[in-house]
Order: C-alpha cells, then sequence, then structure tokens
C-alpha cells in the first residue's frame, strides 16, 4: 500500500493504542487471562472431631464460645482454617493446595462473612499463591470476591473470584467451589 | 503537513507512550477516575445494646473482655461490624449499603488500628463490592488507606481511601467518613 | 535513514508495543521499580513482659488461652502486632516505622500462618504505608506475600515480599527479614 494509507492505519492504530492509556481509564476486555474452579472444604472443630477438624472457632462474641457457631446467624464468630483444596467436589479426592486464612460472621440479623485467605499449591501444576479478600453475603447463590496478589506461578496477578456453597453438614461441614477468574497474568 | 513533520511528530508521541511503558513505572498522573464520599456508623455491643449495636468485640487481650474495649489504647481488642452506609453523615438516613469487616486495635501506648473491610452496595444507584486493608492511625486527622479491589460496578478497581473520625459518642458510637478516590477503573 | 526503513523500524516497534497491550497480559520485566530490605521484631506478651511486649494474643481455640501460644502449632492463635521496623537485625537500632497488623496460625500438624499488616513509615526518608497480604509457611526459609497497596511515598504501589525468619527466642522474641520487591510505582 502507499505511504499515505499505512501512515492512516497506523494513525487510527495509534489513537486506539493512545485511547488506551488514558490515566486510569483501562478500556480492556473483561475477558480473564486465566480462569480456574476448585473446591475447598471447611471442617470446623466441635470439641469431638480433632482428628478430622481443619478448622477451628478462634474469636467468640459475649454470647458464645469456641466449640460451636454462636447464635445470631454466627454474628462476631471468627474463624481460622487450613482446608484442602481438590479439582472436584469430593472431600477425599487428592488435593492440590490448601486453602488457609480466616473468616468471619459480621452481622447479627443475617448469615454474612467476610474472608481473607490464600490458596498455596504446591502440585506439579502449581506452585505459588493466591490471595484473596472480600465480603461473602453467603445466603446469595454465588458472591463474588477480590484476587488482591499472587506469588510463584500467580506473580502479580489480579482478578475476581466467584463463590459457591456447593454442600454443608449441620454446622460443621462447609464445601466451597471457587471460580477464579484472573484479569491480570504477568 | 508533510510527511515528515508527521513523522517527526509520530515519533514524539510514540516517546512518550514508549516512555510510559517501561518496567513496572508508571507515569499516569495521579487523578482519579471515580470519586465517591460515604459515611458508616459504627456501633459496639456493649452488653446493654443489642437491639442497635452493628458491631461486636471478638477478640481481647488477656486484660480484656468483649463488652468493653479494653484498657491500654485497647490494644488487642479485634471488633468485626457490619455498619450502614450514608450519602450524609446522619445515623437515620437511608443506607446505600453496608460496611463489612473487621478491625483491630494494634498497640499499647496509643490509639491506632488495623482494618480489613468491604463497602457491599446494593442501591439502584451502585451494585458490587469495594476492598480495603490498611493501617489507620486515628490520632491523625486524615489516614489513608487503600483500596485492593472491587467487584460489580467497582470490578478490578484499585485506590486510596482517606479516613476521617468523623464524631465518637463515648467508646459506643463511632463515625467515619470516606473519601475514596479510585485510580483504577475498568 | 529512508523514509521506508523508517516506516518498517516503526512497525516493529509498534508490534511489540501493540504486544504489551494484549488484554490481561502482562508483558512486563519482572525487575523491581523499588526494593528495600527491614527487619521487624516481635514480642509477644506473656503475662511478665508488659514493658517490652509489642504483640498480644487476641485470639486463642478452644485450647488455648491468651498469654502463652498454644498447642498443635498454635494452630488457632491469632496476634495482634505493632512491631518496630529497623534496618539492621539489631532490635535496639533506630526506628524508621513500625509494622502494624496481626498474624494467626492455622494449621494443626505444623506451623504456618497467614499475614495481613502494614509498614507505617514516619521517617525524613520515606512517609507513607506499604500493605501486605498473604500465607506464611514459617517451616520453609523463604515465603512470598504479596503487597497489595500503598499510600504516600508508596502511592498505589504493588509488589512481592520475601520473608525469611532471621531469629527467634523461645516463643515469645521472632525477628523476621522482609525483602520488599515493588513492580508497579506510580
Amino acid at each position: 500500500m502507499g505511504a499515505k494509507r499505512f501512515l492512516s492505519a497506523l494513525f487510527v492504530f495509534l489513537c486506539l493504542l493512545g485511547s488506551s492509556a488514558i490515566p486510569g481509564k483501562n478500556l480492556r476486555a473483561r475477558r480473564p487471562c486465566k480462569r480456574m474452579v476448585f473446591y475447598f472444604h471447611d471442617i470446623i472443630y466441635n470439641g469431638k472431631n480433632s482428628k478430622n477438624a481443619t478448622a477451628a472457632i478462634v474469636g467468640a462474641p459475649a454470647w458464645g464460645n469456641m466449640t460451636i457457631l454462636a447464635g445470631q446467624n454466627h454474628f462476631g464468630n471468627m474463624v481460622v482454617f487450613d482446608d484442602p483444596i481438590t479439582l472436584d467436589n469430593n472431600l477425599h479426592s487428592a488435593s492440590v493446595g490448601r486453602a488457609q486464612g480466616f473468616y468471619l460472621y459480621d452481622k447479627r440479623d443475617i448469615f454474612t462473612a467476610w474472608l481473607g485467605f490464600s490458596f498455596v499449591f504446591n502440585s506439579t501444576e502449581h506452585k505459588g499463591s493466591i490471595n484473596f479478600a472480600g465480603a461473602d453475603p453467603l445466603m446469595n447463590k454465588k458472591r463474588d470476591i477480590s484476587v488482591i496478589g499472587g506469588t510463584g506461578d500467580f506473580f502479580m496477578t489480579r482478578g475476581v473470584a466467584t463463590l459457591m456453597t456447593d454442600a454443608f453438614e449441620g454446622e460443621v461441614y462447609f464445601r466451597l467451589r471457587v471460580d477464579i477468574k484472573l484479569y491480570e497474568c504477568w
């Protein structure tokens, strides 16, 4: 093509490029650079299951204690966990890593929680960690939290993770499905 | 203009563009892509106000308990909250969402705290969440914490939030003003 | 050079630039824009050292208490801290800021922790804060956590911090070395 047409094409391309560099405005498509689905399994210590427990109540309000989630929708309970991560919904499947961190119930009249935790991988497929934080209004079917960083294979990553309660048994066993969508991959 | 002048202009433009692509160096202006001011209202459970309380002490040091903030500048107290967010400083205004998470007092000789929480919106104007973390040296008039992520309308956002203690009554009611400045908007 | 050669050079440059703008894919070199090494010093309150203590146990599992880290690898203990930051490994060196936040032990059969904290600087060299979160499998010599944000001199920063346990004495004094590598500097 002629130099003129080339220059115009160039110009359009540059304008597009330039627009994506506008301060603070990111026009990138909301298309994940990586997507992964995992399950993790939380078994809360209740005074009798110390062999299987993967989580313990470590904070309770004035009306609670450390071996059963408190009344008033567990408001004020803080739970620390180190749960196995699996690729399917079977607690007994081989784990590909550990979900480590805490959640706390923060409301009196409804079940709702706040989470800070990491996925720590150490499998042939993944090494490194993904860090999460966010509100978990667990009466909703799907809840979005933030992926706030990562290390190793997930160096500097950011994204959004969608949580679903996949199953629960009484107030001791909870299984969460996590659909991780990473939008920044280095 | 002539092809030569066009090319030089192009070259300068490219150099500018190139410089903003230097690894890890971000020359974007510190101009927010979105700015919002809110208030939130924290009423700590004290054994008598269970009807109005929006927060509960769930962690205390050896010298504390769960119905009153501990001595030594509350060092070691952890408080879980689910507070109404309002557009003005009136506790009784219609809330536009909930501030959910925790703070902890982390110093013996002065009031200072650390915060991890989310703004969860569900109004006609905003849906989604903004996640925050950071130190809150609350004796300072203004304190900056980080916006570490967001979901929904605030998908993938990052920024800085400036906290001010707008009012407090005894050790039960606190009102915070939050000036949210988002510098990454998707 | 001739216009043609210039145009081809330009084209190659643009392609390179373009490729770094692929949605969600960041081809920037993993070269820090800022790197700093610090030490911080954690002295846990044990009922006798209130004068020197910089940290307090504020959460404990059913089998623990607030003046000594619990059995079963401290699983379920939550510790709140406000520790001095120094440039070398000497506890008595002048501090350049405070490390403020919490850690919690989250596993029964091995020592492993989860951290949420800030470095709050107020020296002639640095003003502002850096916020951290992540898993700390503290039996490993080196552990990576995420830098999730910053304020002041560290406005909007992100990165990775490598922790090393530099020393410990009994279960009261811990010294951590932190190698902070920032990959996003504004």
